[in-house]
């Protein structure tokens, strides 16, 4: 493999501005890497639309990163990474695409003591059944329960992350989970802005994970495994791509990146079918 | 104009499920008309969105109902009204385009003697200013005060109406306007789900205002004049069209009509562009 091939961005596809979360946790672990962030800001959320809708969605956003020469996609929504991963597999098999659940997974079997987790998530990321086979492929015993949550996402981009109103509402969506777990993962890429909020509602003994995190380091390695990551000599840059105006992510993405990326974001289009 | 044109049906146009509000005091109003409902479930919702985005997407939906041979384009998405309704005119000249926000003003202007009147809306109805202009078109000396208040959508559709989450949310925005009025619009078709919560918390001396009701009575009121009500010896149909799948909808749908429409809905694809 050539240095140039190295030096090509790492594509980052989100419904539009949740997976800023795994964003940052990317510069974080690779900050080297040059990034290219698309957020289909026009049709978002993903979480309460169809699987055909989804996987519709997220092929059209692989295309255009494509054209980007990206040499990595990752699909850094949970209900696109549920729902679309084999369809992109299949339409790209060039292409590396990394979802957030299976290193989410991982990082759950391994917190988990009691073999009960459980894993806050939109709907149609509950409904792909995506966590419960990754986390019981890789431990057949452990207990999974997945719970849709749609209320959090319009929580967290209204900013409303720290009173009573969070407060409320996650005491009313936990009290539905069976008790015993010890492990409770944050299966969308919002939820984890909520984490302080959740640490102090839930028990001291319970992990939480930020499947972010733990998706950024599985790519780490990936790229380290396949000798592709950019010189560390670098710095690195990220351009943002949006299907709707850039005024709202833009004042969002304050909240997720405690930055200011005007001048940063460029309107795309893309098609359905 | 011959007895053909006045059976055509009426076509209703919403960024998804909300609009069924519309739709149920249109049915309630006009009980001889057969209804097509389009939702546009797969972009859903338009309130957070841009007014060119919102403005596309309107208008490739009145091209759809307009190939199902409308006599009528009720827009009942008040987020479409605001920023759309000046280009479905212009790009269709022969189609009558009813919003939901001119209905609205008149029924708030002549609810409210003290001359001060709120409206709860989505973000894009509140920043595109069209309740003001309205409002203040009607009665220039009235003081309008427009709140985007973008939890609620979320929350009706989860169906957390009547509990202590819609209670503290609804309190919080509540908190946000300045007191005086004695009118509250509720602008967007998903809050007079919302309606009893807000009845229970506000002054019983403040007027709450539908706009899917008075909506209604001026799309029965265009039709009398130019004699194009269906004859009324008729019992009206109605259609769904949406752009996800259609199992959401259905499930959302009972929420807002209290009745079961399966059987009675076709997934349709609109193009970006």
């Amino acid at each position: 493999m050539t240095t140039d091939s190295k030096n090509r961005p790492i594509g980052v596809f989100d419904s539009g501005i949740g997976g800023l979360t795994v964003y940052k946790a990317l510069r974080e672990a690779l900050p080297q890497e040059d990034f290219i962030y698309l957020g289909d800001t026009a049709r978002l959320p993903y979480g309460t639309k169809s699987h055909e809708t989804v996987a519709a969605y997220a092929l059209q956003a692989a295309q255009l990163l494509l054209e980007h020469d990206i040499k990595l996609l990752v699909v850094a929504c949970n209900t696109a990474s549920a729902q679309a991963l084999p369809e992109l597999r299949r339409a790209f098999p060039d292409l590396p695409c990394l979802g957030v659940i299976e290193p989410g997974a991982d990082a759950a079997v391994a917190a988990s003591h009691s073999g009960r987790i459980a894993v806050l998530a939109t709907e149609g990321t509950a409904r792909s059944g995506a966590y419960v086979e990754a986390i019981q492929r890789r431990s057949s015993a452990v207990e999974v329960q997945v719970l849709a949550c749609n209320l959090l996402v319009a929580l967290v981009e209204e900013g409303w992350c720290d009173g009573a109103e969070a407060e409320v509402i996650l005491r009313r969506y936990l009290h539905r989970l069976e008790e015993g777990f010890d492990t409770l993962v944050l299966g969308c890429t919002h939820f984890p802005i909520l984490a302080p909020m959740l640490r102090k509602i839930v028990s001291p003994s319970i992990s939480i994970i930020d499947s972010a995190v733990t998706a950024a380091q599985a790519v780490r390695e990936y790229l380290q495994s396949f000798g592709q990551l950019a010189p560390s000599s670098q710095v690195g840059s990220c351009h943002f791509l949006v299907t709707d105006g850039p005024e709202r992510f833009e004042r969002v993405a304050r909240l997720f990146l405690n930055e200011d990326i005007a001048g940063k974001i460029t309107q795309v289009y893309l098609r359905q079918r």
